[in-house]
C-alpha cells in the first residue's frame, strides 16, 4: 500500500474519539475558532484545545497563523486515505448484507445530508 | 448519526495499528488460525493474540467456537459503518481534486496554445 502506515495510524487514532469527530463535523460547515469549536461541548477550552492538537498532528485540521483567533480549517486528505483503506473491504459488507441497494440508499441519504456518495 | 458513537470509537481505535490492519488484510483472503495469522509477523503468539482480542472486541473479527484451532474470520459490518462516516467528507477531497483537474486543464490549454507547459 502506498499510504505510509503512520499516516493511517494517526488518522484512525484521531477519529477514535467522539469529540474529535464532532469537531471535524463542525469544521465541515466552515472555518471556526477554538472558542467557537468549544461552544457545543461541556469541556474547558484547554480540553478542546488538546483534541484539536491531536487533529492537527494527524493533518486533519490546519490553523491559520495570520489572525489572532487562528481559525481552524478541515483538511480532508487524510480522510481520503482512510476511506481508500476501508473501501478495500467493501465487497465483504456488500456480501454480508447481500443487498447492494441498501448500501447505495444509505449513501444517497448521506448525499441528502450534505455528502456526495461515492 | 445512527451509528452509536462507541462503535465508531472502537472501530477506528482498532484500525489505528498496522499489525491489526495487516491481520484484517490477511483475513480478507479467508479464515485463518492464530498461528497462521502470526506467521508473517516477527511477534510472539501472545502479542498477536492481544491484537486479535482488540479486533474481536471491536466486532471486526469473530472466532469459531467449534474447531480446536478456533479459526478467525473477518466481520465487515463495523468497516461499513466506518466507511459511512468517512464518506460524509468526500466532497472535501473531491473538491481538492476538482481544483487540481482545473489546474491541469489550464496547463494543457497552455500547451495547445503553443506554450511549453510549466
Amino acid at each position: 500500500m502506498e499510504t505510509p502506515s503512520h499516516t493511517l495510524d494517526s488518522t484512525f487514532a484521531a477519529l477514535a474519539d467522539p469529540t474529535r469527530r464532532a469537531i471535524l463535523a463542525r469544521l465541515s460547515s466552515g472555518e471556526a475558532t477554538l472558542t467557537e469549536l468549544a461552544e457545543p461541548f461541556e469541556m474547558t477550552l484547554p480540553a478542546v484545545s488538546k483534541h484539536l492538537k491531536v487533529l492537527e498532528r494527524a493533518g486533519l485540521v490546519s490553523r491559520s497563523r495570520v489572525a489572532q483567533s487562528r481559525p481552524c480549517r478541515l483538511e480532508a486528505a487524510p480522510l481520503r486515505e482512510a476511506a481508500g483503506w476501508v473501501v478495500q473491504y467493501r465487497r465483504f459488507w456488500e456480501g454480508s448484507f447481500d443487498r447492494l441497494d441498501d448500501y447505495l440508499q444509505d449513501v444517497r441519504r448521506g448525499e441528502d445530508a450534505g455528502g456526495e456518495g461515492w
